[in-house]
């Protein structure tokens, strides 16, 4: 039996974990599990994880959720995945771990905080708390600016000097390109200053293309239906 | 040059990395780095941690910060250290990932969040906010009941059925110690309906004694002073 993947293509982390087994050429099956439906709360689903959140795997008797921990094991239980995305150097390998620790109580937490008090909320029936919003945009903000001055010093292409991509790049990534649901100016004031980030975005969607556009695309759609939306509400004012 | 370990023992994951270096026999250095007086934010200390939090390592010319990252790091650099702390197993060392991963924004942020809006900030010369307080109280509750209906599930007497502590085990059990520095009603209400993960706490305890109370005794004295505090002020009042 295949490797079963559990997603919604708008979750970022989801889309992290399908990037990397397309990348890799994971054999797998995509489940989706549809956030605004509410399917993550099904009895079905919560035994697959319990915690009601995507994305999960089940591959033969095992199940595994939280991203991080599925990219690992995925790094390490296929033998065809190339050493760089989670390389088997003890020292290297710490490093990757501390930036994906960091990434939970900083980028992550500022960056879906911000999104979700801003566009997502009303689309899951909530109100979104401009407060909310706008301690994530200084947290998310403070946190580009750290991804800057510390995990891409150096020449590297990648998070910590890398030639190479690393399971912290696609992780990061994936939830930095969550931001394009934000209003152009909003995205602008946020990534507008932060150039470095920004190559690096690009360096890892070019290592990891045609696949990295392919997962976004769910993304992309949502993002030119809120525009839509946005124009009708607009000149349904006028 | 022996492994150097900055810490403050008030800091949760700070104790954790000291009870697993002393539990493990590994030499190394206690560098205290105290928060209250604002020594992690020296320019000095952001040359070890540029994030400028505790806990942080440096061993040799390799310097680590993120208490997850630290505590692989050292179960792998360490040949002494038992497998049962850092399975080899893949699957079994892949849902202790998930429970490190998971503890960062359901346990550690309740946790945290409360203990900090309750009774640290007068002490670091901050407001507490009651409306994070309220709302880090109902996450913190639902982490702990998760902890007992998920990870605790089965007949082990540590998280994931083990019978012998994991990381895991240690790094969440630090974060509910913490939770000591509340008021005994608070802690009554919070802890009391949760009896399983107060047998986990004891069995943590025990497993990891007399390491586990000697790094703790900061905590239990600051514990004792805020109650004679409390009482200073409370008959004052009289």
């Amino acid at each position: 039996m295949a490797l079963k993947v559990y997603v919604d293509r708008i979750s970022q982390p989801s889309r992290a974990v399908l990037i990397f087994c397309k990348v890799n050429g994971i054999a797998f099956e995509e489940v989706t599990v549809t956030l605004s439906k509410r399917q993550q709360l099904t009895p079905e689903f919560k035994e697959i994880n319990p915690m009601g959140k995507v994305p999960a795997i089940v591959d033969g008797r095992f199940k595994l959720f939280e991203s991080h921990a599925i990219l690992i094991y995925l790094s390490c239980a296929f033998p065809g995945v190339a050493d760089h995305w989670y390389p088997a150097d003890l020292s290297r390998r710490a490093k990757i771990h501390s930036v994906l620790d960091w990434h939970h109580s900083n980028l992550r937490r500022g960056s879906a905080l911000l999104v979700f008090n801003t566009v997502l909320a009303p689309l899951f029936g909530r109100t979104p708390d401009p407060q909310v919003a706008s301690e994530a945009e200084m947290l998310l903000f403070k946190s580009l600016s750290k991804i800057e001055s510390v995990w891409l010093k150096g020449n590297g292409k990648f998070l910590l000097g890398g030639f190479k991509p690393s399971i912290a790049d696609l992780s990061l990534v994936c939830e930095i390109t969550q931001l394009q649901l934000l209003d152009e100016k909003d995205w602008n004031r946020i990534l507008g200053p932060h150039l470095k980030v920004r190559e690096w975005i690009e360096n890892t969607r070019n290592a990891t293309n045609p696949q990295f556009d392919e997962v976004h695309r769910p993304l992309y759609k949502l993002k030119a239906d809120l525009i839509k939306q946005g124009v009708e509400k607009f000149t349904s004012k006028m």
